[in-house]
């Protein structure tokens, strides 16, 4: 099963991504050397998804600083401070772009040495955020596959797959590890408007693997369910409240109220870093609003009259009675869900 | 308040009507003058719309009669039938075509008379057929309109408007009519996929007349509900079953489910001649399967892979019990609904 890995080091230290804005055209790696190329990538959504833009990022500060001069540890750390800065203002609002890219800043500073020395610090600790990065999905997959029978029918909406993360994703991994374990699984793939991270890469990743695929309308998908069509939906998380309200890509809190609806278990898959104890409830997060044109001329063509009035939320709230469990890397958490300190492992 | 006019008879006797594929980007009308020219535009689609598409086929008739030259009432009948027959074929299963071109052909062949006066006669059927849509579509509205309260935010899928008619629409003309009695009124339209006729055809059409409208992703509607931007829902219908279920555009099955979860009126506006009594309920409906490429490569790009597996049903299944009322040219129907015989004017 081939799974596709979204970042990783090239053999002469790199760092290789797979260019999603090509996809699911064709497969393009690109590798990243300077910062220039590094910040281009994340910035021009290249690389994409909360876990893979950290460890793009963690890693690109590696690669980057493997081009400077040989000089001192002083000249060296200032260099990457530099270089780390540049990097985390691709994306301000990318809370794990900054937490890992400063993880490597902090280890270079602590590291005693010369400044190849110091380098090779830093690289040991953005590929420990690669490793942990993929452990964390497999440990989630293989909560979450204990969740999906044999024969069963998924439906998931938008890319939390490999493509987003370090491994081999969040609700994908639930996917990819029952398939390992002989359950014979097929995926409904919401096409997820407005940038289609459904039809684009879901499908893509999963064909990849082998896994049967079907692409439908994010509007079809109640239609799915009352025709018999869909055993229990998975989908990824952005954040979770205290109180188990989850924030996802638009068009999750439609596929919860329908599975509602239809009496279909309703699961989200999420690292245990996505809880956030400091908010309460899912009232209580802001939702940011997008580009109209994503939706008015989203594909290079006017879908909509030119200066017509959009409503185009980045995500939406799911309330914690809709979901019927949280899979994350520590356990399956099911209702009620209380997340007001980080959960032991 | 400029409600656009979907078909009409030009000044020299053609039948104009507005290229729906120009839409939104710009209005174009066409003049139709040729059989080759009336079968073109419903074919592809230049005209669309159940009610809108007889009344052009009807009308289409009588003009491409036009250019036949004069002989006996006998040549003309043979010529007509022909016609007909060639008109019809462009969309084998739209009742509503065979139904209008049958029904102006019938008028000609129980005409006496000239061939002039036969194409008379079949002109003032066609000419009826427009006028009679004209009043049921203004019948509805009233009716519709009564539902609507001042200052409502009506949430809307697909096109159900005087583009679809040759009037002022069904469920838009409920809007319409409320705006004309001075209410003040907003639409959310879906933009709904994956031809998007909320976001390119409802949209223009309510811009044009004046009316406030915002486009958004068809995943977006039950967010809207949940944060309260949604004070109705009201849709148009395809067949309506003898128990009121209701097949229209795919994705009004999702809206009918997400605003029973919010408790927000779910109502349906179709002339009376949708509803079928030979259909017992909606499961007797069987659900045709469109194009896969509407999906993969809708907007004239690669938006899943080439070859992936897709559902793209053409409608759905609404079932009664989720409709509030169902608006005729008759009345407004509330529930239990029983269409076993056609309702008494």
């Amino acid at each position: 099963m081939p799974i596709i890995e979204a970042v990783r080091w090239s053999p002469d230290g790199a760092v290789r991504i797979v260019d999603q804005r090509r996809l699911p055209a064709e497969l393009v790696e690109r590798d990243l050397r300077t910062v220039e190329e590094v910040c281009d990538a994340i910035r021009s959504l290249a690389v994409r998804g909360a876990p893979a833009i950290g460890i793009a990022g963690a890693m690109g500060l590696v690669a980057a600083l493997r081009g400077v001069p040989a000089g001192s540890r002083e000249a060296l750390l200032a260099r990457a401070t530099s270089l780390a800065s540049a990097i985390k203002a691709t994306r301000p609002t990318a809370v794990n772009l900054a937490w890992a890219v400063d993880r490597v800043l902090a280890r270079g500073c602590a590291s005693a040495g010369t400044a190849a020395e110091v380098i090779e610090a830093m690289r040991a600790e953005a590929t420990a955020i690669l490793d942990e990065d993929r452990a964390m999905c497999r440990r989630i997959g293989e909560h979450g596959a204990a969740l999906i029978p044999d024969g069963a029918r998924v439906l998931t909406h938008c890319n939390a797959g490999a493509l987003a993360t370090g491994g081999i994703g969040t609700a994908l991994a639930a996917v990819y590890l029952a398939v390992e374990q002989g359950k014979r699984v097929s995926v409904l793939a919401d096409e997820t408007r407005p940038l289609l991270q459904g039809s684009r890469l879901t499908a893509w990743e999963l064909r990849r693997a082998g896994i049967p695929v079907t692409v439908l309308a994010d509007n079809m998908a109640a239609w799915a369910m009352g025709d018999g069509l869909v055993d229990l939906c998975i989908v990824g998380a952005d954040r979770i409240a205290a109180n188990g309200d989850v924030a996802n890509k638009i068009g999750t809190y439609g596929v919860a109220v329908a599975a509602r609806h239809h009496g279909i278990p309703f699961y989200v898959a999420a690292p245990a870093s996505t809880f956030d104890p400091a908010t309460p409830e899912g009232s209580a997060i802001e939702i940011e609003q997008r580009s109209p044109d994503e939706i008015r001329r989203g594909f290079g063509v006017a879908t909509a009259p030119d200066d017509v009035d959009v409503l185009n939320p980045a995500f939406d709230i799911t309330p914690a009675a809709l979901v019927t469990a949280i899979v994350s890397d520590v356990a399956v958490h099911r209702p009620p869900y209380d997340f007001r300190r980080a959960p032991d492992a």
